[in-house]
């Protein structure tokens, strides 16, 4: 099995971004399983470009890409990205697109198609903090989550994918008032455990839901 | 111009639910606006019953929904509904589904087509708390944008609709510890506006965007 | 009787300070009740002129000062000034005193001689949100309760004084995010109860505890 | 030099206390210091007793006590204990004590005399987020804080003494709702700097403050 996971560069003025610190330091024994990390520019297009090519070149079965969601306290593993574009700051190029939508032809959102629920409970059960996001914001994260379900949904329909956010580090925090943080060494045992989970467990929306008409 | 406006019912122990309560103050002076006012049952499925039947009579040119987001600071328009349930807690009827779907066969997501960021300027501009939210929960107000949504866009597509949730009133947080609250007034004042916006401002998402592929 | 009841004047960037525009709102019915209303500098040292003045000139029997406390989400009653100043930001003549006693001589800190719990619950039973503060911060708010409570303890022992600080209003908060606020009614409301159980009743710190050697 | 630090046992249906396990895994390396560490009971009365007679027996250069502060997102340094008790929730005995002085004799406050500003530039220098508190409450941290102080006043004139609070620890917060937390091995790295930081610094609060009359 291929995996690729991808973090992010520093934005907003931070020093560092903690999903591609912590992406460095995953580390999974299992032989079978071929880790692929990346780093992804904190930019608008030039984002899904980077991670297209790669996934194009190594096939993965599963991608799996994070983020840093600065304020929030625990891992957050990301429910749905949706078709919008609305930044609060410009990305790393100076772009600030504001209510764009991302494919002027896609849906208006697209579930990921990891067990969202399986990854949070292996999260907790191995003592981290951890939970379904219903919202992974309208910046360059939510572009990435949305843009690579819609290449699930077009190109890759076996391809497996979601988005993972994580806290702020405590040294990104020494400066900020009641801001909460994760170590790196906790962020990077998320990864790996959501890795296992992802690899191992079905997804969980039943598609027994109702009609509405 | 027909608005139907609805409020949910009190759920999860509070006396009151602040929703209906502020609907029931709304008051519009134009002669050309016919407001209609309704309270929906804090339950699944009977809620979409409820709204659905009153649309099918009244043909209402807008709905907004609102409901109680206990916890949040400000008035938040919200942007988008997503086909899932998952509740923390009971309806009031004891339903309690976990990660279903609401429609089998609906998209993952609709946009409310009202003109949110329109509607949180006017808020602004008229001195009260607003912004735009990315989500709705999982729970019933999640259920009855999604439902009311996937009506525009399977039955009445000339219908604009959209979800409007307040925080708790003052006297619903007097016993919780460090629980934000808006008054009653604020609130219904501020759906007078929310109305007034939506009726007279077009939707602000571009359809410019860029295609991934 | 004779109640002293002061607000200060907008810092930290705010175009109004709550505090001073409810108390301008606070109406007594009772004819036996005299309100002196007061403006005060938020000034180090200068506020306390300002205020000492008015108390000798004047002598009230209570003195309530009032302040904002931006990010509060009730009406607050403090129970205890302390003896320093440790200003985050300058006040308005550019003074910002770092880890100062405001007396040389003075206790570390004096508690309010207001019944502060029966203050919290009178507020509550008139559906405001309100709780008991244990700290009133280390900025002029903190000067002026710990200078008041100096006051009584060395010059006037039958006085009684305290602090209650109050959350933003609504349309201090429209441009910050996640703040919560509330409405200046429901806040001079707050300042005529405050008086009044102030004036009826006893103070609820038990003298009986313990001696600990 | 001789150093006692304390922490609690867990309370408040908390299976752990993450201060007496962080202080369990401090390590000073300087052979001249030598660290006493105690057990103290989350019980009033009974918890000061345990620490007298340790302080009696061992007769420590510096005392610092440290207890669990759920919610807080930092390690905060209290500046100030209350001669107040006025528990929200029982202690582990049973105990509510509402609205009690600690000492019938005492002042209304003391400040820890230990150096609280310079112990929170050490930990943010090795990248621990750290502030001041100016509250510990009115649980039996404070009583602790003050009771301990009360001996520096009346006893120990000689000792200096504090305390320390630290979050919720990753494993106790993984079924609460958005409650920020903090590695152990941080929050021992943290006692450890703190130590060090309040053996060789001297107070910060300057004596030079004005005088009220």
């Amino acid at each position: 099995m291929r995996v690729l996971i991808t973090g992010f560069d520093p934005f907003g003025g931070e020093k560092m971004n903690p999903s591609f610190e912590a992406v460095k330091q995953v580390q999974i024994q299992n032989q079978e399983i071929e880790i692929i990390k990346l780093e992804v520019p904190t930019v608008f297009y030039k984002a899904m470009k980077t991670i297209e090519e790669e996934i194009e070149k190594s096939r993965p079965d599963i991608v799996i890409c994070t983020g840093q969601a600065g304020g929030r306290t625990d891992i957050t593993i990301e429910r749905i990205g949706i078709n919008v574009i609305d930044a609060r700051i410009p990305d790393n190029e100076g772009q600030q697109p504001i209510d764009e939508k991302i494919d002027a032809n896609g849906e208006d959102g697209y579930f990921s198609n990891l067990p969202v629920k399986a990854m949070v409970r292996s999260l907790k059960n191995n003592d981290i903090p951890a939970s379904v996001s219903n919202t992974a914001g309208t910046f360059v994260c939510n572009y990435l989550l949305y843009g690579v379900m819609h290449l699930v949904k077009t190109k890759y329909p076996e391809m497996r994918a979601g988005f993972i956010h994580v806290p702020f580090l405590p040294e990104q925090v020494t400066d900020k008032k009641n801001m909460p943080s994760m170590s790196m060494e906790m962020m990077s045992k998320a990864f790996e455990i959501a890795i296992e989970t992802a690899l191992t467990t079905e997804v969980d929306v039943k598609e027994i839901g109702g009609t509405l008409h």
